[in-house]
């Protein structure tokens, strides 16, 4: 029997719609498995095990994780084709190298120094993708620097241990497009400059490179995914606030909330307290109008939640309280006492912080985190 | 025998200056004690059982923390006056009647209704405060409502089970301030109004009301207390990135920095790729020229960390990665596989995030989220 009034919850706690994070999989699965791409869904956004095991159940068997702890935790949990989606952290060479033991290891370079000292240093022959930059500006090789990546591609390919399997970018420029239609071409421009490089590479060092790319918004977005052999978005399992306000969710398809107990009212200034703060949601915000706010207040019913529209807001998170902001219909609602869900900013920060779910049906899920 | 090039720390790690955290202990702990102020310091700074007793070492036997189940470890570790200063949350009321069996526990209430509930609901006689909001804007009775002020305490006065303390606040006000006299001047101002208040409600219902207040910009930098009861500041334990830009404290007051590997250098924008995300740093910004920064690197060395000046700084976040941004001189001094250490924005925030610290002896500090 199932509480419909969340009795339950007594602090802030993540909760899942797992049968809208299972049809979002399906979407992602379904539309990979036609274009015949490879789906290696990036397992960070959730860090739980048997969260996990729904992909697999969708034909998933290759993943994608954030750090070496998280590609030992998963293969653990059977997972045997992981890619650390994360330059090569030298530091940790003995942790790798436990890990190219047991696993099909996967491993991301942009540097020829890394490149030699990992193969110099790795026990077991790993696979090793080039990291190029196609326009995000974070981590990578420049897509126009031609002679690096040929330079590192030779370094890679003449290495005893290390199997070059080709080039990977995370296009995270489509965080910032303004429009749905500006994601779409970004994506295509990110893939155009990749397939460039693969050609010309081709041509240069007689080399069958794959081609790995990672945003959600470009892969849920984009009806065809283009010449890519593998696609791995993580965050589309449980979307978030960001993902809304980008235009690549409806406020339908996110699969996670954050209930807050209410501990306080302010009238007027059409403000409530919650009990929910920067360790429950994490801190990451979204610029509107050059002010921060940090997800959106959704009503709590017995079927999940339901959206309230974007006049009710986080306005600011403290450690350990949250301030949201209603209309005067939402504020009337509202009872001390009671629960107010949060839809956070950016759902794969909200799941590590927090470090477990549950579900509507009460499962709990517990991750990396809490395991 | 320490190590001196840390070869110990593969992964982001909270790196503790565990004698100048002390020094800061003791600074704040002789003021109130000179001043005949009750010190009860916020322990949600750093969670650590063991850090906890420094402060018993230096006279204190009074704190304050965040949560329920911040205040059932602390419990759990010999503490036996404790402050919950967070709106009572109703939702744990079986939690916070165990808690009040056990120690001397003080909880904070803003609506009468609450009062009432919780008068009928607690086992065992609790000491409640009254959340005065005297200008930060978040929790608490608006300084100037002195008509519900005064209900609230005649309905707690009367309550069976419940203790009237006095008059609360915390003055986050002071995080706004723009010199280091305005946030003198804002602590002083915040203090008058709740001495006002108290002055007032002692002629009206001959009730003897202590004051207690909280920040520690105000704290720190005011030399006289003035006529409070109690102080808990928290943060002064660490101090960090946002207390070095309001000038509260200079760079080598700072406690702890977080240290994180260096993967990728991009030479071209000046910038480094290091392994240390808004999972190990949080995602606290401040503001500058309306970009956010993440917090500024300093130069880890034998004897703990070198402050490199305001120009090196972390300029964006994701989830496992930082980008710090360097001067040349600074650029050519990073080396992949090595160390960077970064002052993080809002140190509470990122020992939480963390989870645990290690000093520069090695020691390793366990917190409430890894105990």
């Amino acid at each position: 029997m199932i509480d419909q009034n969340f009795s339950h919850i007594k602090v802030p706690t993540a909760l899942l719609d797992s049968e809208q994070a299972r049809r979002n999989i399906r979407i992602m699965a379904e539309k990979s498995t036609r274009q015949n791409i490879r789906f290696r869904p990036h397992f960070k956004t959730h860090q739980s095990a048997e969260i996990g095991e729904w992909f697999r159940t969708a034909g998933v068997g290759s993943i994608t994780v954030s750090s070496v702890r998280m590609a030992a935790y998963y293969a653990d949990n059977g997972w045997r084709d992981i890619l650390i989606a994360f330059p090569a952290n030298m530091r940790e060479l003995s942790e790798i190298n436990d890990l190219a033991e047991r696993v099909d290891l996967s491993l991301i370079v942009e540097s020829s120094d890394v490149a030699v000292s990992l193969d110099r240093g790795i026990t077991h022959a790993t696979n090793v993708w080039v990291k190029v930059d196609t326009g995000m500006r974070r981590a990578g090789i420049w897509w126009e620097n031609t002679q690096e990546i040929e330079k590192l591609c030779r370094v890679i390919h003449s290495a005893k241990n290390l199997k070059l399997s080709g080039l990977l970018t995370h296009a995270g420029q489509t965080y910032h497009a303004a429009t749905t239609d500006e994601i779409r071409k970004l994506y295509k421009e990110s893939n155009r400059r990749l397939t460039d490089l693969r050609d010309y590479l081709k041509r240069i060092l007689e080399l069958d490179l794959e081609i790995s790319v990672g945003d959600t918004p470009g892969c849920w977005l984009s009806d065809e995914l283009g010449e890519v052999d593998e696609i791995r978005p993580g965050n589309f399992l449980l979307f978030d606030a960001m993902m809304m306000d980008l235009g690549v969710c409806r406020p339908e398809d996110v699969a996670l909330v954050v209930a807050c107990p209410v501990v306080a009212k302010h009238k007027n200034r059409n403000e409530v307290v919650i009990y929910g703060g920067a360790i429950h949601l994490s801190k990451e915000f979204i610029l509107r109008e050059e002010h921060p706010f940090y997800g959106y207040a959704v009503e709590l019913n017995g079927a999940g939640w339901k959206f309230l529209g974007r006049d009710n807001y986080v306005v600011s998170l403290s450690q350990e309280h949250g301030i949201i902001r209603v209309t005067d219909e939402v504020l009337a609602q509202m009872e001390i006492g009671g629960l107010v869900g949060i839809i956070p900013v950016h759902s794969c920060l909200t799941v590590d912080t927090l470090g477990y779910l549950v579900d509507l049906q009460e499962n709990r899920y517990d991750t990396l985190r809490t395991r």
